[in-house]
């Protein structure tokens, strides 16, 4: 196998555009703290009519390739893990075949994968193994995620988001995928999943997907835990992995105060799997009374959630925290959501902090499929090295961020409602201004009588 | 990289009860021979309310198991290759994680791809890289793919079909995917697509499809023949690749008629890369008059079409018409067409005529994404040997397909009509008869307010 397959470029791309949440919380009459405080969220970013998953693919990809430098005709894999299906058939792939004409190669293998917000790490992991197999030509593999989050009215609403992830996957990567260690749970539930197809919205069960996560998390981090103790013990070292072990952890982010609950939920994997742990001083103080809890009963026990969350108040403000910049201010964008974690933490963090370390990393997706695995960062973070570039590359995302148009939520509410009646029509040029785009981006301009998509692009 | 990693096992399903394209012909006012010789179609199999793609893939995966005498532990990676989306975000895969429930098994990769006819080759290729990643843990990959092939009234309507084939994926396979052949062409186009995601049917533009299709062809194959020669090059032999270097060719089957045709443009691509074919005698003869043409120019040409068609009719009936019989009386099953193809010839052939043979394969999937590439019989056909056992697994096809129910013309429609109009409903029971299915066929028994739906298995 080729050495260090991994991540060796990542490109972010949002809409130019957001609501605050505080000022959704006036607008929807709700008690304030609602969306701020309770879920976590700062800010929501969203797209007009004018963009959809192809307009936002093609964006991430095109200035992936620019930004990178990189000839079309490197790139021999290219795959898309996306929901926000628009065609029940043709593959959000096959549009972004376009950017490749000029060049003549269309030899380039993978096509869209879906599953909710798991789609992106199906694709990683696919393009990952092509690497590493027979069928690998010594070309880079680009994977793609993207998703428009949007819901009805109500409760879910301020849970949206939208945007787009590109990734550069081959040998010799700054973030490497570390081999062996992956924990899959994989499970038939209807905690929210999308069966009316004419409708963008989803049909949701916001408990049960709660609770769905919250087991898929045990059950992939009991997995992954068992999968280093063995890689360790076959080193010859006898100890069990605890949160200890991970640097830093990343999640997939419905909203951002799940993530710390979960990172709660993880610490107590680690009290009961902890054969005497201290509880009179240090971390697991005053826990003596979860002793003999069971994982299974506490999905919904805001007892344990209370007293674990405030134990791990630490941990998660120095491992996950920095990684919640795109999710409190852009929303859940689904697929790239924990891939913007890993954008956030990177463009906060400096390539010396990061050398070395290892990024747990939490892949959710309804329905449900999710997995834990994890990635080593590279110790060499010298000026110039793929670490540092990569690191760079991402530090003007609070700039990007900050560029953005604020919007008032009556101004949202109508161009949400424009899209809903609008989002699906024949024959039909969508309402949105060049304007509200940032330099370089595509964006629909028509959808003819037979539901061709015709696209353009924003100069840069 | 582990030993000859390819198809291990391989199982198909279709539905109990089809319609006779001759008798449809007349239910429908068009001349005779229309959907016979001009399509060459004989039957078309057909699903009622009551079955969808996900029934399909659970009576198909659970065959493969139980036939198969597999434990549910065994199975490390499932993925599913479809075009039948009834949930834009809920992947198939995940409802099969019901068969895996008894078994505590949840460790299990892979999701749903998607790109028309194609999806069962990209798990094919993402299941075979998998084999040789470092993710690999030892145990099978099971690809399924499956479809509901269903056209509005009218000039396509006799070129649907259904059905769905899984595979078991391992090394020590009797089957091998060729290290390092494979040709592959992506481009974005409007040929066949699904954008009315409230309909079941799609919109097809057959002419373009056509061309698409035979473009697509001429592309895979120059790849292809690309990589075989250079590799022999590296083994120090210097000749070009032709038929001749296939035993067997299988393609995707939109309809038989374009397979035969397809045959003839791979002797056209045969003969323009010959640098001076005998035109007096053998199988070029009489073909002088086409030596100048050029691929990109012969789409539509009817003459180009009908000399080499005519020139190739042996090749056709030795090396691909055997691969037809699912094709022509089941019809279209859309993503496991290919696979069908690949049933028919090992359930017509002998384990000795196929043993250390070539077969080519061309997978194809409007949008478009298409693939040439090719499988390695293995050379032991002993009584017992996984050939052996592969093939005796598939030999009873044709008696199943004898055993099928006929449905009149009139019947057909009626029931195409029941499905159009409640194939989406909510809190709807589905219309269809436990005594249309075969023996341990899933069906679709509720689907309630909250669209989530429930299945039971008609007993063995």
């Amino acid at each position: 196998w080729p050495k260090d397959v991994g991540i060796l470029a990542l490109e972010v791309y949002f809409p130019a555009q957001y609501v605050e949440q505080e000022e959704l919380e006036r607008y929807d009459g709700v008690e304030a703290g609602k969306y701020t405080r309770g879920l976590g969220q700062q800010q929501m970013g969203f797209c007009a009519a004018h963009e959809d998953i192809n307009s936002l693919c093609l964006t991430v990809v095109q200035r992936l390739v620019e930004r990178g430098r990189l000839s079309w005709d490197a790139i021999g894999r290219l795959e898309v893990g996306t929901e926000t299906v628009i065609d029940k058939s043709k593959a959000v792939k096959t549009v972004l075949m376009q950017l490749f004409h000029d060049s003549g190669n269309t030899d380039v293998e993978g096509i869209d994968t879906t599953n909710a917000c798991y789609g992106g790490t199906a694709s990683l992991f696919n393009a990952a193994a092509w690497v590493e197999s027979s069928a690998w030509d010594g070309r880079y593999a680009v994977v793609v995620c993207g998703d428009i989050a949007v819901y009805a009215t109500g409760n879910a609403r301020p849970t949206g988001g939208a945007g787009a992830i590109a990734m550069l996957v081959g040998p010799n990567a700054p973030l490497v995928l570390e081999r062996g260690l992956r924990g899959t749970h994989m499970e038939h539930a209807y905690d929210f999943y999308k069966p009316d197809l004419a409708s963008e919205y989803p049909v949701v069960d916001g408990q049960l997907s709660i609770q769905c996560y919250l087991r898929a998390l045990d059950r992939c981090y009991a997995v992954y835990r068992r999968k280093a103790e063995s890689q360790w013990q076959q080193a010859g070292i006898q100890r069990p992995f605890t949160l200890d072990d991970f640097k830093f952890i990343i999640f997939h982010t419905p909203f951002c105060k799940l993530v710390q609950k979960s990172v709660g939920r993880l610490l107590l994997n680690d009290f009961l799997a902890t054969p005497n742990p201290d509880t009179a001083t240090g971390l697991y103080k005053g826990l003596q009374p979860f002793r003999g809890v069971k994982l299974e009963d506490t999905y919904t026990s805001k007892e344990v959630e209370k007293a674990f969350q405030a134990a791990s108040q630490e941990i998660f403000n120095q491992k996950t925290k920095p990684s919640l910049l795109l999710s409190s201010r852009n929303g859940n964008m689904y697929t790239p959501s924990m891939y913007g974690c890993l954008a956030s933490l990177l463009a906060q963090s400096s390539a010396q902090d990061l050398a070395g370390s290892r990024i747990g990393a939490f892949s959710y997706g309804s329905g449900l499929a999710a997995s834990m695995f994890s990635l080593r960062v590279s110790q060499d973070a010298a000026p110039g090295s793929p670490l540092d570039k990569l690191v760079s590359s991402l530090a003007d995302l609070p700039g990007r961020l900050d560029a953005r148009k604020r919007v008032a939520p009556q101004d949202f509410a109508e161009i949400m409602k424009r899209r809903e009646e609008t989002h699906h029509l024949a024959n039909h040029a969508p309402h949105g201004s060049q304007a509200d785009l940032f330099p370089g981006t595509w964006y629909l301009t028509r959808v003819d009588a037979k539901y061709r998509r015709e696209y353009a692009r924003k100069p840069i």
